[in-house]
């Protein structure tokens, strides 16, 4: 049985990489590699997959779920420049594509799985999470596995 | 080959457990344990899997998938309350979640599959039940594969 | 210019007057007649007009809005059965149709205006409520102006 | 007859004024004041109304309605940072606030307007903008008219 | 309090004028002057105005308001080609834009108001038709009023 | 890491088989089989699936994308009749079901993945077409896997 539950959050973007030249930049990027940026309300997907537990018929606690990734995602993304204000961003190489958004997205739910879900006194120890999955916009959509 | 069809529906339901005292109730299941319930519009995807017709262009027969649909899941459903009008959760213990609605959905279809589409007369003796997937709201997604 | 904010909640309800024979009810309201009623997700447009305020550039504080709104609307009817916890319904006579509650949530805002809006403390004084509008499923949406 | 056109633009902006306190900006415009701006993905609804032209069923020529909303709007706003790419919002003063691109938006419409609809040649000499409505999130919706 | 109640029909047209040359209608209906013609799901929304019944809480009886847009205008229309199944537009000089096609819509349902709505058995003889609004895509939406 | 892009087309079809007869044809396709045809606003979902390139954060370049789908698929497809503009439906016995036209719409990507992808000079040579998925309209959703 899997859950997906949906989260939003816009935030603002340039798509630039300072190990390549202004030119390389523009033709890669656009006017996505705008000099102050332009941003986007993006639709986050977090399935998570596990099994039901009888007494409740959950596979997983909604709240913790939200707590998780508000503390980890929403909280530090929300009404941001993700070049600026989120750390895996700023050296300027890493460049903020919602592909690579979506990694940073993955790996900081994987790391905090045993905080929130994983541990002793956990009501679902396990749940497990499937895969995440971001819109950009309607028309680009981004999905990474978690496994 | 899959085609997923999309049904909707409206009931009502109280997530409440008889096994559970009223304190677990509303520790658990919050809001949504409310005494007097509350709804949903329900967005239904049935997916089903199958070889080409060559002949006709297709995988199912749609007229025979609405009837199975709606014999055994919109009508029995359909404006009623799942706590009270739904077979499955009358004994107060199998709580009406999406994810046990989900569960009853796919058993039923699935014990439906060989009087609507395993006869010797069906057009699409190979077609099979893929997954179903259940929108709760917009931000509540449940799946269930059904292999 | 006018601001449109968008709110959502669920809610169950029956449709069925005590002043009408059960054949009426059935007659009327057919399967939304049904003894245990059902639910939907309703999704509630506030539209207010007013000037701008040249400062800020807005002609509204949203976060005095949600307010209103959370306390009018949505704290007593979100996950409520409108025929047993809403006050206006509880009579049996004033079927809780999604026209009739259009007019509760316009009457409750209307009354709650003078208080979140009109005060002499308000930072949007001459902000008006202009219309609500419900949309009960994406079939049926029902707008009342509200001068 | 009314005719409504949908077009899209992705932005980024920050809610901020010169003219008020580092404290005032944060209080009336929360963390839509975060330094370095967010970003959205505008729908904008252009409605324009008119007589049907017999001859070819149309209200208007829309490659010109295209032409005049790329022009004015899409090609200076489309990937761009509000505060620094749009001249109107370059003083500081006159925030990037959904509403007041609003105003932006019409004023630069109704100002193309002569150039693209009301000239000797149109096709359409009697067409007019009707309003402008701009979705900047799902939830919050601005519209003004135009007359 | 006005009720608006969405209706779904896929047809086809061509948009072409036999009053036009072959090059006119490529210079003014571009790829929609396509010989064999193209299609499109249209999404009806059908407004009507009217007094509340204060006995069932509702302004108009929707089972007759779906009878006669069914009768008059998807029995017609689903699944059809405009050009040639709808007699309005089979005369080749009344070119089925969307345009055209919400005035035929308006006009069928405005002839049938007496008839479902304003006979003296009547449960609603004084709801009224507000308005028409079609949606050819989701980009493209037309709309007329009745009064 | 996998990116769905989705593109849209308007076009008609009817189903009907020279190899059937008009009474099978009208038992299996129903209204679909109406003589002149219907239409559909098409929405398609290209998914396709590589390994991130470091240096852009990207798995494809979205313009080539573009390029292949617009040059095999929207251009011959958008705003046509597919059984009379489509060759691979001309011969009145391919039927243009969804189901088919998704099968056509595979082969033609699968057959221009090597230009447009897997040349020499590609600069994603490792990113595969994953699936396409149709949606003729929100309720028929058709997809088929590419490998």
């Amino acid at each position: 049985m899997k859950l997906t539950r949906r989260y939003r959050f816009s935030a603002s973007h340039r798509l630039y990489s300072d190990s390549l030249s202004e030119a390389e930049n523009r033709a890669i990027f656009g006017k996505c590699a705008n000099p102050f940026g332009h941003g986007h309300d993006y639709a986050l997907d977090v399935t998570v997959e596990g099994p039901l537990d009888e007494r409740t018929g959950r596979i997983v606690d909604l709240d913790v779920l939200d707590r998780a990734v508000r503390q980890r995602i929403l909280e530090p993304m929300e009404h941001r420049n993700l070049n600026v204000d989120v750390p895996e961003f700023v050296d300027g190489l890493f460049v903020p594509t919602t592909e690579n958004l979506a990694l940073v997205v993955r790996d900081r739910l994987v790391s905090a799985w045993r905080e929130f879900f994983a541990s002793e006194t956990s009501a679902f120890p396990l749940v497990s999470l499937d895969r995440i999955r971001i819109e950009e916009t309607k028309r680009n959509i981004f999905e990474v596995a978690t496994k």
